[in-house]
């Protein structure tokens, strides 16, 4: 098995512990542990490091190295965002040219499992399937009606134990059809983590992306070479930006399969999300989730986060979150705390850049 | 007439804009102008600069200086604090060593006055009925039954225009009582605000607190002598800390007059206080105070203070008090700002002084 960990993206959805130029992928929001580095150690049991690729982005390839100096992975460096599919794309090609024949998985870098055990019980058995030929996603089990994410319909009859046809990928539904989605039992979430051979993948990029399937290519032949990053930036400045899921999933002809996982899965994708993670590990007794140099009083369902060298006290608060930095704090009502998007564009306007 | 601006007094109940070594009455809590300043400015206009004097803290005399250096003001020094009677007394013999045979008004550095001239008005008929030889106390006209103040009960007919006899002082009430004072009209706010003559004061030290009358005595040819800072403080480490209104208003002989004062005062004694204070004149038009570096964004009802080098961002907040400062932030429940004497107490307890 091969493993490929998509850490490229940007985003500043955690400001301002997160900032354009240190994205929550490379951020020990959970624990100590920078979640790329986290995401490695989670599915280090499947594969041996000669195996597990990371595809970071140019800005981050020293970091990483440095993250990963310990260990013998490989590190490739995307010139820009393309979003998923060249990224896959590329994975794809690189392992195929490791001589790799048996399934790659590929899967995001800043996600949270709390069942990793479970994870790669998935992750095995998906492998299983993806290497007589097919597509498999992990479903993750849904447990609240979420309008935030993609649903993966399911097959009624398994093909075999936990293994379903996928009857097809649904988009970002209003909240009623998600309660539907939810009663229904046949719905997972789409998290964005494939299975399936190199062969499998570029052969659907040459039919759907062929454009990109025959620079990637003439790359083949210079992965190790000098001209390689200037080579790899030409054909990516010609690469439309577009997702795995849009570019490839809905157009395949191959069979595509959903692996049902029960993992405590999370995208944390916003500070709320985040705090409901750690709140299941964490939380003092009042629901309160403290990091740093913090004091808190008479506080119920808060989640203080203090990074600068400042003291951050908190007095009565409820369902507040403080985050506090060297050079810039956000307080913000938790529930509305997926809106720091909005304070990020105030900041544009401002032109503030500088603390983005 | 003689001013005596009472700024002795230390507290930490502006935490952490207020410290220990800056107490309230130094910062500009309200405008850009300390608040001793504004006190100083507001009465300006009822004595000439050499009839003015401020108590302040020996820890404070230097930056007193500085902030008076273009006035002609008088400055005196405790040694420590002892309360308001020892400095009403101190300040008594050093305007009577002045020769000052009109009365003299005392007034905390520290209170915020919305109609400054109704205020003037005010201690300008206190100042009249006190140079006949009583006491006489300004008494704020209530407009919520607050318990947090000590009360006057008036009597029933003036003893001339907006001049009546003191019943008695009343201690802070419960909230039942409180409304009853309200509603019952003959009962007035105790500011701490008092007029009558050095010698009207003199004569009450001398009969409620004859030791420290001596010390005054043998103080008054030392004023302006090198051994005098010393001399007072012997004086203070003998003296208890006991306030002017148990010490001698409780137990004089002389006659005692309030005059209704209706002038919009505040003693600004809480961030939320400050917040109403501030509320009516700089409001969003949602409720919102902001001041510095803040950004606020869906914000209703909340105070933000953005003291430090930082940006402060605040999103979806009701309610909410931000206060940013270099070394030190606190968010609290608007209403519970008060608590603040918790989070100074549990910094003690942590060693965390030097933030205090």
């Amino acid at each position: 098995m091969y493993i490929a960990i998509m850490a490229g993206g940007s985003g500043t959805r955690f400001w301002p512990a997160s900032r354009q130029w240190r994205p929550k992928q490379f951020l020990n929001i959970i624990g100590d542990t920078p979640m790329v580095l986290a995401t490695y150690q989670r599915i280090q049991a499947l594969a041996p490091d000669e195996r597990i690729l990371l595809v970071v982005g140019e800005q981050h390839r020293a970091e990483t190295e440095r993250l990963f100096a310990h260990t013998a992975v490989n590190i490739l460096a995307e010139p820009m965002g393309r979003n998923t599919a060249p990224c896959i794309g590329l994975a794809a090609k690189y392992v195929e040219r490791l001589g790799g024949g048996g399934p790659l998985v590929i899967l995001p870098a800043d996600h949270f499992i709390a069942d990793a055990e479970a994870f790669r019980d998935c992750l095995r058995r998906a492998a299983a399937v993806a290497s007589r030929g097919g597509i498999v996603t992990l479903g993750i089990v849904p447990t609240r009606p979420e309008t935030g994410y993609g649903y993966i319909e399911r097959s009624a009859e398994s093909e075999q134990e936990n293994v379903f046809r996928v009857v097809k990928f649904v988009e970002k539904p209003d909240l009623q059809t998600a309660g539907r989605y939810l009663a229904a039992g046949n719905y997972f979430w789409n998290a964005g983590i494939f299975v399936a051979t190199p062969q499998t993948l570029l052969e659907e990029f040459s039919l759907q992306m062929p454009a990109f399937y025959d620079g990637l290519e003439s790359l083949r032949a210079t992965f190790d070479q000098p001209h390689f990053s200037e080579q790899l930036k030409s054909l990516y400045e010609k690469t439309e930006s577009i997702s795995f899921d849009y570019a490839i999933m809905e157009k395949t002809t191959k069979p595509v399969y959903v692996v049902p996982a029960n993992c405590g899965w999370s995208d944390v994708g916003s500070w709320f999300s985040l705090y409901e993670v750690r709140r299941e590990q964490e939380q003092d007794g009042f629901g309160n989730i403290q990091e740093g140099n913090a004091l808190l009083l008479n506080c119920k369902n808060s989640f203080v986060v203090a990074r600068g060298k400042r003291l951050a006290a908190a007095l009565g608060l409820n369902n507040i979150l403080v985050v506090d930095t060297d050079d810039a704090l956000l307080v913000a009502d938790l529930a509305h705390s997926q809106e720091v998007k909005d304070v990020i564009n105030r900041l544009m306007e401002r032109g503030l850049t500088r603390i983005l």
